[in-house]
């Protein structure tokens, strides 16, 4: 005998019950609850769904409990189950706690025999009965007697073909019953026995295929892919039936509260005049939209905009509702929380803050941090029918159209005319300068890891890798797609957000940062404790990132000022100088230059501050690589050139031999080279001061922060900070300028995190390299690893991510680490991230929970960063401290 | 007014008084205390010196308190200092608490001047009195007065010249008048005053001079280097002079209770009649062995004999005894703990305990792990006097002497024949096979980590390097030191304890490992808590290590076994392979080779275990390198050679280039090729297992561990521990044999300690690897950081050690952290260390106090980690918990 109540009816549920009533179950209840228009209806609970696993029958007593419960139904709506003259059809379905959408089974009009549906026909109409009982026999034959559902369309086309019918709705009743016929008499032959025409036989068999179809397989998969656990259940919810198909007053619709593709605050949906719901889902039939109905069901549609209002009110939040008119008079039949996209959500959001439905904080936790970034890219206008020809990895969001080259110099020369698609087979650091003038980036090799996704996720740029039905062809210069030639100029289009590849053209929507978007990103400002800077070497870079509402720069690498064509000539001569003397020199012409990249930089972000990293690559990066360089030397002395430029190259060549290195991530790098040539920081330090002085006079506010790399041990930054110090205040008082400028380093080497204690001594902010500290920490080259190992080692989940884009756990204990030691010695120690780990919303998360006060990242995605801070923040208020979990 | 005592009477004293009253008054106290004849004497402070150092002047209160005291002694010697007819002389001589030999002053003879020398002469002879009194006034000059000793030297050698005297001793009374007289009137030149009469003048002067010279520049600097606080101050000794100058029946001399080259129980020593202490020391007359005083003062040398026995039962420990005999009486100066050669050092300690003097511990604690180094290797006989023509860096231990050959090629020739030495201008790994045929090796460039010195310390070779004296040519094959050119074929000795270079042969004698030092041994294994094993990869090596006294192997690198000559082809196959099954083809030949080797090795190692590491490094490093294939390449094209060999070259060119990696250290290596290549280690595991079950029906006893590399995650360890455990369960249950085998894990990279915990739920054990922990924890590429600046890094004290030869403090703390973490899953977790730092005593102490169980280390290493494991389990029984200290 089961203890607790086993079957609930609609009124003494509500949404709180979703653990034993199911979502299905518990809205419905809901509605009833606030006094919606509801047919009536009962719940089972998942408790009885679980029992059921075990005993794999219905008890009398369960059997009992749901008659009896059904008997209330039958005197609310005034019909009896079974009866011949006026008979209740209700529906059986599935709903377990959690949504598992289309997994589980349904059953609509049971309660109908051959003698039943002659009182149904009379209470209603020939047409609607017959039809009814046709769609009975075989949703209950495909689903408690597992017939196919072939078997039954192959009847029913057959009938229609037979009378010449095009069209469902032109079947006849006579046609309707020659197809009952024969569905009974298939159901005979699949099953050696007739078609249940005992109602109460019909509705326990129902109850029980919906409990069977808990561990149906492919619920399990569904369960498994979703983390979802299998001990839960489903509830069966068993509704008396409305009927949408009686004639030119009734009808079933589908409608949102508000827009979901823009957030407009006004009824959006589409109904279908004298049909049942599946009809609309079906599209058989073209629904109308739904303000039409405003026109034709004025009363209906009133009804509708009060229910939707009160609902809205009532859940606070966007509904996505399901509704059925039968003569004249509103059902409700569903109620839930609606899908959105991201441009409605965050109009959605603020809207409703505005309307006093929610506070700031519910609006911030109800748009994802992935439904920022789709705002922040081109899309694919959403109402053009798209055929994609071939899909691959998304590898880096938005849209892109353009020509397409096979080659980065063609990339390069054609995309500054007009807009290219690089299309590859893979990309190496050597195409980037094609990268940067495409359009977009497609690759038929490549993992999401691969350098095309890399590059393209950090320049912002949509791209499409490993997409493998693109055969491309560098000798013919085409690329084929499932026998489709495309040549050079051909237009494609890519969608970075999907996978999806399309031929041609495809007109595009252009991101949107409007008001809503504004105002909601500033909101996630207030409410988040940490802030967010932006990783930006450029002042071009500088000022987009200001304008993605980044709060300073946290990484600021100056090496990439040395990479322009103009100066690397200089750098060269400065590391074959032989002296320090002659180093010097080199390095006054290379200061010029970055006098001139501070000031702008500073200038982009004035009055917010600027994390300047000094010299950080080993030299030889600087220089050509041996392997080039021997092949140039071969061909230039079967030329027969003049002397001096072969010896040249060899001078050239001895210094990079002499540099070489076997593992320069672990080499003389960072402030190893500070320590062994302190007179390029001294040039370093000089232009950041000078800049900042000059800008100071300017009447602006720059504010530095000089961070020394790759620090492991104190005594480096006991070397290095005195000699910063000294040049740094050299020039502030020959300028006469007052400026507070603060002295920090990277934590981006074990034992820097290990001593950090001690390091604290020195550093007064440190910021957490992740892409440097997950190669140490973990023993992975990334160049290494993403081309070697590291896809099977996602694909057999030894780490569950990659871990340079979302922050390993042992990396995570470090970065914890390292902030308490570092707060134990200095109390009011800044401290930050500025790896590629600082823009992905789980890491934000875990930086927020050790206590950082900012990340840094990639302009692009500093929205995502400012919101996943604010969700950090209210989350941790919500929940308490947020840990992280072991390694999976 | 001085509120604590301010001067102590030696019997007022003991050896417990060290830090007020300094080792040298401490001693001579404990000496009067125990009623051995001591010339009375009594002691400043060291809290006096330290007043000093603030007031500048001593106080009436001191000065009192001094003479006070002196006028005991004065009572007890019967004499009366200044007095004209029977005048006290004393000495005065600095002591600090800590040794600091030959930092600090000394003045003799105080109390002389015209008058009083008078008295002393009648007391003693004329000669006797003057001679004092002429030391007197140079030592004085020179301590107190700071004249130049050069002046006094030249008058005294002047007058020396005037009069044809050849000795000192030769002088007669009259001449040393005039030399008294001609310093006196130095003294005035050069001071403006005359040389001070006043006795009590003289002490006070004296002691303030003791004072100062606590601060003298030299102290400091030595204070500095030894890192002895400069808040200790020195004692001053004030103590009644005995004369040994005043007769055939006195003399003065030094002795060893035991021999301190041999440890033989015999007294050892030298004395000279008619001298005193100084002439000793200076060398002007050839002291006798004291075996002859037994003859010549039979009386005075049983005293010193009797003296010697208390002495030693005294103090637990052989003594290095200073006296003089005055007029036939002994008189003892100075006893202090003798300093010993390693061999002296083992057998007194033995004997010591066979005696009952010390107990075994305390033994132990009387050897240092670099006298047992010593012992390893071959010395120099310490009876030849050599004359060294240059010095390099002491690299690696030992003496070698043999014929200068200038190339590894000739080195591995010639030496099959005769010993050789190598000599270059460094090494690199192309020239081991040289390095291994010779019988030392000089190079003129590197550090103490450079190729040369860590290989040679490796296979136990001497090792002189960076000996820049040392100029090499190699194209004239000659080596030039300080003008001298030495040519091939030229017989050099080297000293790599030293860093000595010596022209020319030297005898040396070979290292024994004698009965008491196979005891002494013995003892450490029995006081030690962790176990001491070897590194060992070959049968050969693994015969040395259990020589050497090892418990084990704890790691046996199973890719040395690839680098043989004859399989490396067969590797190169396995490498290339296109498929799986082509790989396992290879692969089985592989195995034939490893069995042999396994079952070799287990069996040097009967009943002991053997860690055996399945394959570590990147599969390229078995291919050519990139540069020479692309040089062969190029050649053979030129050369017009069969196209097949080409072709086949490409192939190998094809594979190089593919599995060329940016940072092998952090590559595609260790556990992650048996992720990827489970059939490698799938052999490798057939190959131990089968090895060990033969073994096992042979009636022996092998103990197998299984050890994974390069673990990071747990789930590497989920995948592979259960292929090991198939494959080797199959093999023993096909051969029916029962062996229990234990399955672990390297912990070299940091997350793997930082998860330690969970790693610890599949790894039996843990070993850590350091040298690949500390690369990866610092930062460091070994290769790299070694020739680019490491050596800068050391010199500027960045790192105080090599991290790579002593456990840095970052990497410890990542050790102590993994052990805790891992017993806390696993609480029988076996853990051992297996990087070069197993075998460093001070890293020793550390693995100890974080609770390891072994330590493994190279052959030539292990006695010193038996010693070093016994002194660190005793040395916290005395102590308590040993902690590391922070970086420096």
């Amino acid at each position: 005998m089961a203890k607790t109540k086993a079957v609930y009816q609609f009124k003494e549920g509500s949404s709180q019950m979703r653990q034993i009533l199911g979502g299905k179950g518990c809205e419905l209840s809901e509605m009833t609850r606030i006094g919606l228009p509801v047919p009536p209806g009962i719940v089972v609970t998942t408790e009885q769904c679980l029992i059921y696993q075990k005993t794999k029958k219905i008890s009398k007593d369960l059997r009992a409990e749901i008659f009896k419960a059904l008997a209330y139904v039958e005197r609310q709506v005034g019909k009896k189950f079974g009866d011949e003259k006026n008979p209740l059809l209700v529906s059986v379905r599935s709903g377990a706690p959690v949504s598992m959408p289309g997994m589980m089974d349904t059953i609509l009009n049971l309660g109908l025999n051959d003698k039943t549906v002659v009182g149904f026909a009379k209470n209603t109409n020939e047409r609607t009965a017959y039809d009814a009982y046709r769609r009975l026999i075989q949703m209950f034959g495909e689903v408690v007697l597992e017939i196919k559902k072939e078997k039954f369309d192959k009847i029913f086309d057959s009938v229609k073909e037979e009378h010449g019918r095009k069209q469902d709705i032109e079947l006849t009743v006579d046609e309707l019953k020659e197809i009952i016929s024969k569905f009974r008499h298939l159901v005979h032959e699949e099953t050696g026995k007739g078609f249940p025409d005992d109602p109460h036989e019909q509705l326990m068999l129902a109850v029980e295929a919906v409990f069977n179809s808990w561990n149906n397989p492919r619920a399990i998969t569904y369960r498994n892919i979703y983390k979802i656990p299998h001990d839960m259940g489903t509830a069966v919810v068993i509704q008396a039936m409305v009927f949408g198909n009686t004639g030119q007053n009734s009808g079933t619709g589908v409608a949102f509260t508000r827009n979901p593709s823009t957030g407009e605050k006004k009824l959006y949906g589409e109904y279908l005049i004298n049909a049942q719901g599946e009809d609309v889902v079906a599209g058989i039939r073209t629904p109308q939209p739904i303000e039409k109905m405003k026109r034709e069901m004025p009363k209906a549609y009133k009804e509708l905009e009060r229910i939707a209002k009160l609902l809205e009110k009532h859940y606070r939040e966007m509904q996505d509702m399901e509704f059925t008119i039968e003569n004249g008079k509103l059902w409700m039949l569903q109620t839930r929380a609606g899908k959105r996209t991201a441009a409605a959500a965050v109009k959605i959001a603020v809207d409703m803050v505005k309307e006093g439905l929610i506070n700031k904080e519910e609006a911030i936790m109800r748009v994802s941090p992935s439904q920022i970034d789709q705002l922040l890219h081109r899309q694919i206008d959403p109402s053009v029918k798209v055929s994609p020809i071939a899909k691959g990895l998304p590898a880096s969001p938005g849209a892109a159209t353009g020509k397409i080259v096979f080659t980065a110099d063609e990339a390069a020369e054609l995309g500054k005319k007009e807009k290219v698609m690089l299309v590859a087979v893979e990309t190496t650091p050597d195409d980037i300068h094609g990268m940067i003038a495409s359009q977009g980036i497609l690759t038929s090799r490549g993992g999401m890891t691969c350098h095309a996704a890399v590059v393209a996720r950090g320049l912002g740029l949509p791209s499409v890798v490993g997409c493998e039905a693109a055969k491309v062809d560098l000798d013919k210069k085409t690329l084929t797609i499932n026998g489709k030639v495309f040549k050079e100029g051909d237009i494609i289009t890519i969608d970075g957000s999907t996978g999806n590849v399309i031929e041609g053209e495809v007109r595009l929507i252009e991101p949107t940062i409007s008001g809503e978007f504004d105002t909601f990103l500033s909101w996630c400002d207030s409410a988040a404790r940490m802030k967010v800077r932006a990783n930006a070497d450029t002042p071009s870079a500088a000022k987009g990132a200001r304008k993605f509402g980044a709060k300073g720069i946290g990484l600021c690498r100056t090496e990439r000022m040395f990479n322009d064509p103009e100066r690397l000539p200089i750098v060269q001569k400065m590391i074959l100088s032989e002296t320090a003397e002659e180093r010097k020199k080199w390095l006054a012409k290379l200061k010029e230059f970055q006098v001139k990249d501070f000031y702008e930089i500073f200038l982009a972000m004035d009055g917010l501050p600027v994390t300047v990293r000094l010299l950080d690559p080993p030299l030889h990066e600087f220089l050509p690589k041996l392997e080039e360089l021997l092949a140039e030397i071969a061909e230039l002395s079967s030329k027969k050139v003049d002397e001096r430029v072969i010896e040249e190259k060899q001078i050239l060549l001895k210094k990079v031999r002499e540099l070489q290195e076997f593992n320069p991530m672990l080499g003389h790098r960072g402030s190893r080279l500070g320590i062994t040539y302190p007179e390029i920081y001294e040039m370093q330090v000089s232009a950041i001061f000078e800049a900042a002085a000059k800008l100071k006079k300017d009447g602006k506010n720059p504010i530095v922060e000089v961070m020394v790399p790759l620090i492991g041990n104190v005594n480096e930054l006991k070397i290095l900070k005195p000699i910063i110090k000294k040049t740094a205040d050299e020039i502030l008082a020959r300028e006469k300028v007052k400026l507070n400028y603060t002295i920090g380093t990277m934590i981006e080497i074990p034992r820097a995190a290990l001593t950090a204690d001690e390091i604290a001594q020195e550093a007064e902010f440190f910021s957490f390299g992740t892409n440097d500290l997950t190669q140490t920490t973990l023993g992975f080259s990334r160049d290494d690893a993403e081309s070697k190992f590291l896809q099977l080692y996602l694909s057999k989940e030894i780490y569950k991510d990659n871990p340079f884009e979302v922050v390993d756990y042992g990396v995570g204990k470090l970065v914890d680490m390292a902030v308490k030691l570092g707060r134990s010695t200095r109390k009011n120690l800044k401290t930050g991230v500025c790896g590629e780990t600082g823009g992905e919303p789980n890491s934000i998360h875990f930086y927020h929970g050790v206590g950082l006060d900012y990340v840094s990242c990639s302009q692009y995605r500093v929205p995502i960063a400012r919101l996943s801070c604010a969700q950090a923040t209210i989350k941790e208020k919500q929940k308490g401290k947020i840990k992280v979990s072991k390694t999976d």
